[in-house]
């Protein structure tokens, strides 16, 4: 009931609805609807009360509130099951442990705050409450262990997209899963999986993107490195909004683009934003290191790299910096 | 104090040893050996007692303990860490559990009777208490996910040498996971991997090996398919033993030949165990069925198929029967 009364407020946003109005349509006492309000009220919702014209939502305000994301997400996969967390330690690896006990594909567990979030190879990451969007997605996508990395490529691909729909801004993806802003990391995506060596029994794709961010929120170690939606647009967002925005761009490829044909496409795209192809870079690999021009990508998501000498190089796993950015090492 | 007791007896195995003997090695009062004695006589341990002679362990029984299990095992990571159940849902499933909560490489789980026995694919593994072995390893490989099968092919090859030694019998191996003798299947291999894209953080190899099965003991389904070493050897056999022998020879193998030169030879031990190598086959992949020759296998575990028209096939995924075999399809 309260998520109706909600609904009924959205849909006049911005418009008073008289308590009667609401009362009527809901066929519960006027007492009723101003116990909802309260509620509504008290869990963040800036609603005006007038005893004359009724209620009023000012503003959407940045909750994060299921009523609120399922509201006009069209999506028939993603999201279709949701948790939301006000704090958890990592929402990967709660969607991992949901993957286990056989959680539908789709399902997405987001929080607030996660006191232990993980970036890729095991690496902390910044996840204070209310500044980001801190979300894993469970898939079950039919494809060969050998493939996993099309998940990587297909959600970095989804985050851009999103991102430039919902919040106007051209990001770029930098090998093999930021994206990135000015040379400043502005999202991660933590791809893992779980698979028998001929079978994906199941993927859980994390997404976190600084999304409110001012730049004194960023502890000095990362002050240079990372940068927010805020920071680089200078207003605040609605992170339900670019959720939505996420699920939905995802779900367009992940029914109909990791195959074969439609996900040569897909790495296409992934190429297109890509900010290190063509460029001269460093990768760090496992106990290597490499310079070279990227060439190109594989379809199994390596770095294809054109050493000095010539010859060409596949790269399976590395951090990669490009010559002249700070983070050039 | 009582696995010190029992590896007296174990080294004294077939001869008494006095109860003033026990009592004085070990500084503790003949009733505090006689407590122990009566505790591992309990548990199954065939000791004789004689107030002249002393006690006397007449053969080592079949009793998963890891006392036995740790008496020579000259592992040096494999098995430092056990766990054994008298039951447990699938051994596979607590060793996933023991993994992800960080458990070192080389743990191992191994229960006496799984009451939800896992295959490859989800398939149900029969695994009654004191018949098999039912066991899996956590390992953490420096391997890429691609290289995952290498894992299953490393273990195939392990538990042939075991054999062996353990139980002089030749057996087979058949694409991709299963170990068989005559035709049957005396042993399955159930490799998970959990990963991201660029790294493996875990893989739990589960092994299901019968051991003490006699015909009857089979249900009607799978007597045409299973076999085991009691069946092929006409006699039973002390589990222990074998699982020490695997984990000895998977030692060797996770230690040193996982990566590239050595790998390249770990394969053609598979190879030469492979029961389909050169033989016609029937492949039923996902979606797909083919015939053709086994003409040999990838380092990414794949199987290569000469078709009729002469045209060489890489098959990822698969269940094979051989022609003229009971199980072909």
């Amino acid at each position: 009931m309260r998520d109706v009364v909600l609904n009924i407020l959205l849909d006049n946003l911005g418009h008073f609805v008289s308590g009667e109005d609401i009362s009527r349509q809901l066929g519960i006492t006027r007492a009723a609807v101003w116990k909802y309000i309260k509620l509504l009220q008290s869990q963040g919702y800036p609603i005006e009360s007038s005893t004359k014209k009724g209620y009023c939502l000012r503003q959407v305000p940045d909750i994060l509130d299921d009523a609120l994301l399922l509201r006009g997400l069209d999506t028939s996969v993603l999201g279709r099951k949701m948790e939301i967390h006000s704090s958890i330690g990592s929402t990967n690896a709660r969607a991992k442990e949901l993957a286990l006990n056989g959680a539908p594909e789709g399902t997405v567990v987001i929080a607030d705050e996660q006191v232990q979030g993980r970036g890729r190879l095991g690496r902390s990451w910044i996840s204070p409450p209310g500044k980001g969007i801190w979300m894993s997605v469970v898939l079950r996508p039919r494809l060969f262990p050998q493939q996993a990395s099309r998940i990587t490529i297909m959600t970095a691909v989804a985050v851009a997209n999103a991102l430039k729909r919902s919040a106007q801004i051209e990001v770029g993806i930098k090998w093999p899963n930021d994206i990135v802003c000015g040379g400043k990391k502005l999202c991660g995506i933590l791809n893992e999986v779980h698979a028998e060596p001929q079978v994906i029994h199941y993927a859980v794709v994390g997404i976190g993107l600084n999304v409110n961010f001012s730049q004194e929120d960023l502890p000095d170690s990362i002050k240079d490195l990372a940068t927010s939606l805020k920071i680089e647009k200078d207003k605040e967002f609605c992170r339900v909004d670019i959720i939505r925005a996420i699920l939905q761009e995802m779900e367009k490829s992940y029914l109909q683009r990791l195959n074969n044909d439609r996900f040569t496409e897909l790495l296409k795209e992934y190429e297109a934003h890509s900010v290190i192809l063509g460029k001269r870079v460093r990768v760090i690999g496992i106990g290597s290191e490499l310079s070279g021009y990227a060439e190109g990508f594989g379809e199994d998501g390596s770095l294809i790299l054109r050493l000095d000498d010539g010859r060409l190089e596949t790269i399976l796993a590395g951090d990669v910096s490009i010559r002249g950015e700070s983070s050039y090492v």
